[in-house]
């Protein structure tokens, strides 16, 4: 089965991390599935620098979002939660790395 | 099956963090079970910090304890070590973020 | 089924953690199977400070060590990607941790 990876980036240094995670592993292994799972700080460094390459991996936490008082800019997508999105892609089998 | 997370946090912008994740999960999935799990610098902050909407769910790291010669405060819990903690829940079948 | 952790740790502060968590965990479970994870600029701080009781443990990111146009040292294995191993490691049912 082809590997399904979250990666979790809570803040602007482990955003960077993840976006080079994400490059180096669809490098490696081009059938993984990949989504960049961002929250807290990071939302910000998300909206803030963007990133072509990765972009369309990317998920907005809605929380956060809703609390800095932001609107998710196009082409990023969002989720409800970061938190139970996370927890809920492991239910379903995939991998978790936190950047 | 409801969803059953451990948040990790080792520093004390990771437990602000963990604990805002925790409110968040149990908003979206009140089912959920969910445990804060800290070390390292983070139990110096939690021991500080107190927070009556997450206190329970929070489980300090014995080692971590031991090693700074500090005691757990009435209301808050402990895990012999957080590392082994964690690790087991995962082997359990719970899922895992960092915050 | 013994457990089977891998540590990860992408910057100097998890990677100190990430080798006292190794070390308490094969302190209360010596049967554990366990791997330090590193990337990113952990890796310069691997190279630079070292610890034998936890040295042989560590993965250093061959990704990383060919953008910083460094070469691992006698004594530190390495694995082509670590974002590709840790996910590798969770597929084949090994607990995670980011230290």
């Amino acid at each position: 089965m082809s590997l399904q990876l979250v990666i979790h980036a809570p803040d602007e240094a482990s955003l960077a991390r993840a976006r080079s995670n994400a490059r180096n592993l669809l490098a490696a292994a081009p059938d993984a599935r990949c989504e960049i799972v961002v929250n807290a700080e990071a939302v910000v460094a998300a909206i803030a620098l963007r990133d072509p390459a990765t972009d369309g991996l990317v998920r907005l936490c809605g929380n956060t979002l809703r609390n800095k008082d932001l609107e998710a800019p196009a082409g990023l997508k969002t989720v409800p939660a970061a938190v139970l999105h996370l927890a809920e892609r492991q239910a379903a089998g995939w991998q978790y790395i936190r950047a």
